[in-house]
């Protein structure tokens, strides 16, 4: 059993979230899921609705995979030193860190991305490149993975990236049957990217 | 302006709701988003994260669209009967009602769906389908719109019903760029459901 830490932040983007954790959700003798952020209570999301966060960035991390979505409140949150520190330990600490669409600049800002491969949501491709010249940078990929981080890229990519996480840590089989579960047509080959071409990043 | 009225209960399932909600959150001068539940605060998803409520059922509806999700809470909610009744008022007064996967079998019990065509789930359809017998159910549709009436198959199916709605509202073109913004391949096509297929419906 693996548990979950998904940051959320003001602004985090509605679908960067809760696409993957309706997929791990599923798998409930494999994964428990909590949100996590810097106040407990509401806190709202790009599109207005709130989420409900039972934990902070104060209390113990005790979690198995962090978790870090994008959204307008990224443009905020690169510049929020704590926070990036509390990313940079616990993902330090973390079997797994994930990030979906512009998350990926906060781990950049954080130093985990360092001398690693990812990619990130294609429309804000140069804003999040422009964090750091540290990363390797991929710009069409539907998700990436290197080692222990996996980087998907913008919002519906998440969902494509949480099934191939699922793959990785308990088969193919069992990504399928969450698919199928969900009526979710999976876009299994990570290297098809329509949306890069579409962003004239190939 | 359109406002959207998206009810939730315990054990709605996240993607149902986040899904569309991610999609007309886009169009922030198109429509505005709020969650409704018969209690305020924290309400708890089927995957057990929870989404923050902020009006009642007991409040005055003047929303323009009711959308109603799944989740394995419908299976409590269809013996809800004041829910029910809520449901058939407020559908009643709104000028559009949208429904995603089991959220159909509240509607059906509402009476909503009476003498229309509908969809639900395919690996819950028969369940759905005994709620209502006055309901023409469709075995193979991703989604489908009798009048003001939006239904959609399983979970993701949502996300490609939303931006059927979103067409149907306010043009193709406008459906494609938040498909695009949210680097979604849409199903655009309402008849192609493989999921038909695999749940043995055709």
């Amino acid at each position: 059993m693996r548990k979950i830490a998904a940051l959320i932040f003001p602004g985090f983007e509605l679908l960067d979230v809760f696409g993957p954790m309706e997929m791990f959700g599923l798998l409930s003798e494999e994964f428990t899921l909590e949100l996590i952020a810097e106040t407990r209570g509401p806190v709202p999301s790009n599109q207005g609705l709130s989420a409900h966060v039972t934990a902070t960035t104060a209390d113990e991390f005790d979690h198995d995979i962090l978790f870090v979505p994008g959204g307008a409140g990224t443009r905020r949150e690169v510049e929020n030193t704590s926070l990036l520190e509390w990313i940079a330990s616990v993902s330090g600490k973390s079997e797994f860190t994930l990030s979906v669409c512009t998350g990926s600049a906060l781990l950049a800002r954080a130093g985990v991305l360092d001398h690693r491969r990812a990619t990130t949501n294609k429309a804000a491709f140069a804003w999040v490149a422009a964090q750091s010249s540290l990363v390797d940078w991929v710009g069409k990929a539907r998700w990436v993975q290197d080692g222990k981080i996996f980087t998907s890229s913008g919002v519906s990519a998440g969902m494509d990236m949480a099934l191939g996480a699922i793959e990785f840590m308990h088969g193919r089989d069992r990504a399928l049957e969450v698919a199928k579960w969900c009526e979710y047509t999976w876009h299994e080959d990570r290297e098809h990217d329509p949306f890069a071409q579409v962003h004239g990043l190939i």
